[in-house]
């Protein structure tokens, strides 16, 4: 199985960008891991939310292939503790074949069409977070994830 | 109110002092605020988890001023939407005189006497992040809440 994070936008601040690939650096030990960025709507002044999340949507979902398994990061998906995030990351590393997506969206969530795409939604957190900061975080605790299941001593319960 | 982030430890990443920096100075422009570091203990590794705590709560309390509110980051706490801790802090700010203080403890959690002093106990997510990821969610988290309260274009719901 091979692990995508599929983002809207790029990240411009060099600080952030630093900081995420590095955790991309570290998590390439463990997995197969890919950060996937999709270009940010032009004209976008023009568009209505609704017509924004519809046309993100789309660009979302021209990226999956056959056998691709859809996970939106989305504050109404499931909340785990990150020992249980490990659990789930090992039960798909052996139960997918293709690649594992997780997809953060643009600031106005998801269109319907990826909803519908989608086999399960995970929260990081009732929060709400910048684009930047939420990369950032997720890209930490997969890698967090790979070592509590390697049994390595990053994690403190 | 004055609000201040007591942590323990130095965060020593160039890149995660850089982002955190720049969070706190834009929330100068919103409240009083300090970022306090009680210094790392020293030869730790011939102390108990039990013994570390004990001691870095007594650093925790040695800061704490009579008219104080202490406000523990907790994976226990209660955990709120953006807008919802926006509100909350609305609320601090109008009711509370001296200093607002949220506190980060070290990687084995609070002493009983640091939570028998806190009134309250926030969590930003399930998960368990760095200490140094978990300062830089705070900042920006605080900031979003003040630029929610001034009405101000960051925050989408």
């Amino acid at each position: 199985m091979k692990a995508v994070l599929l983002v809207v936008g790029k990240t411009v601040n060099k600080q952030f960008v630093d900081l995420i690939d590095d955790y991309v650096g570290r998590l390439k030990h463990y997995i197969g891991f890919e950060l996937q960025v999709i270009p940010d709507l032009k004209n976008t002044k023009s568009l209505s939310e609704e017509q924004q999340k519809t046309m993100e949507g789309e660009q979302i979902l021209k990226t999956i292939m056959p056998g691709d398994v859809l996970v939106l990061l989305d504050e109404h998906g499931k909340e785990f503790r990150s020992i249980e995030f490990s659990k789930w990351m090992d039960n798909k590393m052996q139960t997918v074949n293709k690649r594992l997506i997780f997809v953060i969206g643009g600031p106005y969530g998801f269109s319907d069409a990826v909803y519908d795409a989608a086999r399960e939604k995970l929260s990081i957190s009732k929060m709400t977070f910048s684009h930047q900061m939420i990369r950032l975080i997720f890209v930490e605790q997969l890698y967090r994830a790979m070592t509590i299941i390697k049994g390595e001593p990053y994690h403190h319960e």
